[in-house]
């Protein structure tokens, strides 16, 4: 016997699938199930699967939504001339929380990347594309994340783009505020020093 | 809106009561099972339900099983003068893994931790106490964890034990195998030296 019983097995191995989780950590949280009372371990699968019944993606931005048309975009107090391109819908929530930008979004589900095969056809660009060609459209920023793929994302957007009317932005990068400028990485402050501001 | 849509939110409330999961981590869970198909997400969700319907905790030694008696304890081929204590079903398997070990076992369901209020009637130490005092076993080997509760749980057992007529050993400490010794901590170092033998 050097395996469990097989739901426990099969527990495991369906946590193994998540992302962050290795086979370590499937082993102790399937325990954790097995272990806290009943209920609790029902919630976790009662929240699963009410989140697949009833959770929709909005039918112009791709956030996840209850409804066809999200919050944002049903917002008539929202900027719609401006679209803030993101990779992810925890992307917005992140940029909501600034309280700095009332425009709309544009969830691409993912960002370009050639290792993980995925290319601007995987993403929802053409939808963008579309949005933007309606013609309110006055600026999209693109907040795609820092990292190669989401710079490789950005310059595609803007390529593509680039015949239509329209300004194309990328958030700034440089020193995270807080950070110590002794920690910061060489492409940070790389970044930070091509993009300085007078004060 | 700062927040997600509701059952977006439940879902990430429940992953973040799992253990070693952040609140980062819940986020990537929730939205990589609203992204992948719907069948794998709920695959999941009917896992933690099964486990929890058909997973029982073995009368004997309380590993985990489908039926009333685990199949270690049910095996008349294994050795029962020999019980070895470990704190979680899954350290069984590690030492099945070895095929050093042909006794039966004990599960405490933890360890004694003054800090998370656990005391010895936390965990199933009573029930040890019972089966030693059948008179079959001969020898308790205490695997509990090389660490501050481990080892205070191991000394509790050996003290509550030493009226028995009982031999109680624990697991060697000293450097794992494939080890550098350079990178070895004091402590281990410490116990392996102690623990030297001639060769």
């Amino acid at each position: 016997m050097a395996y469990y019983t097989l739901p426990v097995e099969n527990l495991i191995e369906e946590l193994r699938k998540l992302p962050g989780i290795g086979p370590k950590s499937a082993q102790r949280i399937a325990f954790y199930l097995l272990k806290v009372p009943r209920k609790e371990a029902l919630k976790l699968a009662h929240a699963i699967a009410e989140a697949r019944d009833r959770v929709k993606f909005c039918q112009i931005c791709f956030n996840v939504t209850e409804r066809e048309i999200c919050e944002i975009c049903s917002n008539s107090k929202r900027d719609s001339s401006a679209i803030c391109v993101v990779e992810e819908p925890m992307d917005i929530v992140a940029i909501e929380r600034t309280n700095e930008y009332k425009g709309l979004y544009h969830v691409l589900g993912g960002a370009i990347s050639p290792i993980q095969n995925i290319g601007p056809d995987e993403i929802r660009i053409k939808e963008l594309l579309a949005r933007v060609k309606e013609g309110q459209v006055k600026e999209v920023i693109v907040a795609t994340n820092p990292n190669i793929e989401g710079e490789t994302t950005a310059m595609y957007i803007s390529r593509i783009l680039s015949p239509l009317q329209v300004k194309v932005t990328r958030l700034a990068s440089g020193l995270p505020v807080g950070g110590d400028l002794e920690y910061a990485d060489e492409l940070t402050l790389g970044k930070a020093l091509a993009g300085r501001r007078e004060i």
